[in-house]
C-alpha cells in the first residue's frame, strides 16, 4: 500500500502502520504535497481499524529538514507579499502537528537522520520517538532570521525551558544521546538496531486493545491541560466509561483467570 | 498508635509520622478499605499539629499494586452494571490523591517494592519520594484493556510526556534508577539504607517551621497552575503574610543572630 | 559604560551588554537599591538598538543572595509591622523578575557563586544560565521560616516538581553539576573558563537578528501558558508576520544563495 512517491506508506500484518517520508532530494522537507499526504495519512489511519500502531520513518539522511524554503519564497511573487499563503502553509503544518496528536492511535517517530525546523516538530508531536545515536536535532530558524516558533510549540511541551531555549536561541544541533537526556526522544538505538527496536515498540503496544489506546491517549492530552482537580475529575469519568467497555471487563477477567485477553478489535 | 490492621500507623518524638502500608497477600491494594483508612489518615495527620511529616511506607514486595481488580470485577453484579461502583471508588481514590497534595504537611513515599498503577500514582502524588534501587513503576492498564487514565494525571504532572506516554502505552516496568532520571522519584538508595535515608530527609524537614511548611506547600501547588504574572501576584502576597508571622521574624531575627531559631509550634 | 557602583555595565563590540552584580560586601544582595538598579538596567538594554545579548554576571563568592534581609527586618518598625513596606519590595522584585522574561533581549546568567533564594530565582528567571562548576543553589528559606514562594514561581517553571520540592522543603544546596541534571542551567564549565564558554553562547546569539530573537523569545513565554490549539493559532500568526519581516526574506535568500545573511538591525 503506497499512497504517494513522497509518503511511502505500508501496514503490516500486526496492525503497525509505517510511513515512510520519501523525498530524499527535498530533505523530506514539509511541502505543500508533503503536508497534504501526511494530514490525510493519519487522518485515514486514525479511521482505519486495521491499524492499531504508526511509524513515522524517513528515507535519505535527512528525517525532516522542515518547511521547503525555496516554495515558502516563491510565495512572495503573490500580491500581498505571501501573506496569505504563508498563512494557508502554516495552518497546514499546524494541523498536521495536531492531526498527530489527536489521532487516535499511538505515533511513534524513528528518526535516522537530521530532524530540523518543522522537521524537530514533528517529532516532538509524536507520541515517542526512537532515535538512531547519528541523529541530529535543532530548531535553527534563527540563522535565517525566522525564528522557529510553530515547533517551540511542540518542543516546549517535550523539554524543560532552559533546553528548549538553547535550541531555539542558538539554532544549534543538539545530539540524539542529548535529546534523550532532556526527553526530546525516548531513547537511542544503533543505526543498523534502530528499525528492529521501533518495531519491537511498535508491536508490543499494537498488542493491546485499540479502543483502550484510543481512550487513553486522548484522554493524556486533554488531561495536562487542565488543573489538577479538573484533571481528576475528567479522567475519573474516563476510567468509568472504561471499566465498562467490553475489552476492559475481558481484560481483567483474563488477569484474574491467568489467561491471555481477547480484545474485541484484535 | 495504630488505625487498622492494613494502614499502620507511627508517630515518633520528632513530628515524623509514618503510614505503612499493610495489606500484604493484595499487595498494598488500594481497596476500599484501604482507600478509607488513607484519606482519613491524610485528613487526621494535616489537622494534627504534632504531625509535622509524613513518610508512606509499605511492608511487602509490593508497594501498592493499585486498585484491587477483584473488587472492582464484583461490582459488575450490580444492576447498572458497575457504573455507579466504578464512580464511587475512583471518587475515593482521586480524593485520597488530592488529600496528599493537599495535605498542609509534607509527605516523603519510602518505595521499597513495586508501584503499579494507582499504587505509581500515590508515588506520584507525594512531595518527595526515595526508592530502594530494587523498586519499579508502572502504569499497566493497557495490558488489561483499562488505560491507567486517573495515574497519568499524577505521572504526567511529575515526568515529562515522552516519558510519561511509554509507561502508559507499553505498560513496562520502569526501574528506580530510570524513575530517577526522568524526576518520577528523587534519589534511589540501596534497600538496607532505604528507611535511613528517607527518615534523614524527614528529620530535615521535620526541623523546619510547620506554619513555614504549610504555607509554601500550598502556594506551590497553587502558583503551579497559574500564569506567570498571576502567579508572581499571588506568591507576593504569600511572602508579605509569611514575613507578618511569628515564624519569620524568628527565623530571620536568629539567623541575623546567628543563633539556632525557636518555632513557635515546636 | 557603568550604571552604578553596585552594579556595572559594559556594552562591547559585539552588542553583549554584560551586567555585574557588584555588592560582594553584601552578597549581591537584592536591596531596594540592587533591585531597582536591576530593574532600570533591564528596561534600558530592551529599550536599546545597540544591545542584542545580556549577561548577568557577578562579583565575588556570592552570585546573589537574595532579598536583603537586614533591610526587610528593618521594615518591621514602620507602623504596619512593615507590611507595606514587604508589598512594595516583593512587588519590585516580582517586576524584575519578569522585567528579564519580558525583555525582547535574550538574557543568560553567568553564574560564578552561590545563588540563593531569590538569587536562585534570578538564574531561573533567565533564558539560558551557564554555571561554574563549582557554584551552587538553594532556596533556603525553610531555615529562617520564610518559604521561598516567589522563587519557586520561577523554579517550578524549570525543574520538575519533585526537584523543586526537594529544594524548598530541605533548603539544602544543589550542586552545579545536579543543577544542570534537573534544567535549572544548561550546562557547566571550569570556573576559569566559565566566561569565555559563557560569552561564545552569546556571540552567537548576537550575529542574529534582533527581530528575530525579540519575536520568538516572546512568543515563547506566551505560547507557553496557552492551550495546544491556542498555542499554535498564536504562534502559526507569528510565523507569518516573521515572514514579512525584512530580516526573514534577506535570511532567507541568504541561505538559499549560500551567502551570509545582513541584518537590518546590525
Amino acid at each position: 500500500m503506497t499512497i504517494s512517491d513522497i509518503l511511502l506508506s505500508n501496514l503490516d500484518e500486526n496492525g503497525i502502520l509505517r510511513l515512510t517520508l520519501n523525498d530524499v532530494s527535498r530533505r523530506n522537507a514539509l511541502s505543500e504535497a508533503m503536508l497534504t499526504e501526511l494530514g490525510d495519512a493519519f487522518t485515514d489511519a486514525g479511521a482505519n481499524p486495521k491499524v492499531r500502531v504508526i511509524v513515522l520513518a524517513a528515507k535519505g539522511p535527512a528525517f525532516c529538514a522542515g518547511h521547503d524554503l525555496k516554495e515558502m519564497t516563491a510565495g512572495r511573487l503573490h500580491e500581498d507579499g505571501g501573506k496569505a499563503y504563508f498563512a494557508k502553509v502554516m495552518a497546514m503544518c499546524a494541523g498536521v502537528m495536531q492531526g498527530i496528536v489527536n489521532c487516535p492511535k499511538p505515533v511513534i517517530a524513528e528518526v535516522t537522520g537530521v530532524a530540523t525546523a518543522a522537521g524537530c516538530q514533528l517529532v516532538a508531536s509524536c507520541d515517542l520517538a526512537i532515535a538512531a545515536d547519528t541523529a541530529q536535532f535543532s530548531t535553527p530558524g534563527v540563522h535565517i532570521g525566522l525564528f522557529c516558533s510553530t515547533p517551540m510549540v511542540a518542543l516546549s511541551r517535550n523539554v524543560a525551558d532552559k533546553h528548549a531555549m538553547e535550541m531555539l536561541l542558538t539554532g544549534d544541533m543538539t545530539s540524539a544521546e542529548r535529546a534523550a537526556e532532556i526527553g526530546l526522544v525516548n531513547r537511542v538505538a544503533a543505526p543498523e538496531v534502530l528499525q528492529e527496536k521501533t518495531m519491537e515498540v511498535a508491536r508490543k503496544i499494537a498488542s493491546k486493545s485499540s479502543m483502550t489506546l484510543a481512550t487513553g491517549k486522548s484522554a493524556y492530552y486533554a488531561q495536562r491541560e487542565m488543573a489538577l482537580s479538573d484533571a481528576y475529575d475528567y479522567a475519573s469519568g474516563v476510567m468509568v466509561d472504561n471499566m465498562l467497555a467490553l475489552d476492559a471487563e475481558e481484560g481483567i477477567g483474563a488477569f484474574i483467570e491467568k489467561r491471555a485477553p481477547k480484545w474485541r478489535d484484535a
